[in-house]
């Protein structure tokens, strides 16, 4: 297996051309495909507590899916980043960037109105 | 600017760190960390075309806006991987070679019905 | 079948208390539950153009599918107003009313930047 | 202020045709924007614990916002069913009559396993 973000961009736009689905991907549809996602991930976790959620990893049916339903969220962002051609990790730096310029630690330590 | 994941996700951890901002990320709070972000980049396509959402960063001010939503985006999922001690890009991997077993190319080509 | 918010509130709430389930019925899981039905709500319109969902309804299996999701959502969003204490009609009134001042019609006519 | 269903779906309705906003109403876009209006209110209650957010009423600008977003899910979550000509209220008593045979109070009491 190949942890690398590149390998895994190139390999997303293969399984796509292999079966004639760019036409599918525009980013308005693959906003609603990580939106949907995200939507799966979101149910996983919405009746258990803090502690409960925390300690998720460890019911192997649980953690299945959990890890199974974060690998589609990140086949959907990754897809959807190469479509418009943006650098995921460097946007990341780019808004960390900016909150680090926000939230100065000596000012919003321990804060959760300012968590980010 | 640093480009690799694990740089990416060591600064996350520190980010929090040094704010104090461990104690909120749960994975429970983070998953509503990331469906909010989604949200807000969902927001930005909503009323535009597939024609209009393929040619977004053309637009300067939108293509701003979408570049740091998927910023947001890919720091809270990176963040919440790191916690759940998920692996990102393998699941990903994972996901899809699941996929390729489900939708040989032979049998959805250009089918919307099987498109992910 | 009761076509009344009111008796719909107090169904859900007989439902809850019958199955002691009001105890995990805290406004932060059911917006969770809520982002949840949204996002297999959204998943059954990723791949559709535009005109095809217009037609959606036409198609009894998908049309089911949706019918279903959005009586999903319609719970959870009743639940979660009914332990918050808002009225849901008040509410979207008062945000209409606002959206009213703030979008006349004769200066965002046709609009899609503005359109809400 | 009137708090009836069916008024509100016809104040939508022209409030949509008074600003020639019905063309940017399909059942696709409206239901981007329902997630983008969930997203929001999800972010609403992302760093608080249950208990914070059981008492998100009493925070005066808190509570403003929280009745601001559940305001505008359902006024798109009723012009969505509008648009495809779906009953709210009766798509989630079906929803409801499902659930009740599927989670019998006997069985399924206390348990989050099945709490709906």
């Amino acid at each position: 297996m190949d942890h690398d973000l590149a390998a895994l961009t190139a390999r997303l736009a293969a399984f796509a051309d292999d079966r004639d689905w760019a036409q599918f991907h525009t980013p308005k549809n693959l906003v609603m495909a990580l939106a949907g996602e995200v939507g799966e991930l979101t149910a996983e976790f919405q009746w258990l507590t803090a502690a409960q959620s925390a300690t998720i990893m460890t019911d192997d049916e649980r953690g299945d899916r959990v890890r199974a339903e974060i690998g589609d969220v990140m086949i959907y962002l990754t897809r959807l980043a190469a479509v418009l051609n943006i650098d995921l990790i460097a946007a990341a730096h780019t808004k960390l960037d900016d909150s680090a310029r926000r939230y100065p630690p000596d000012r919003v330590r321990g804060s959760a109105d300012k968590a980010r």
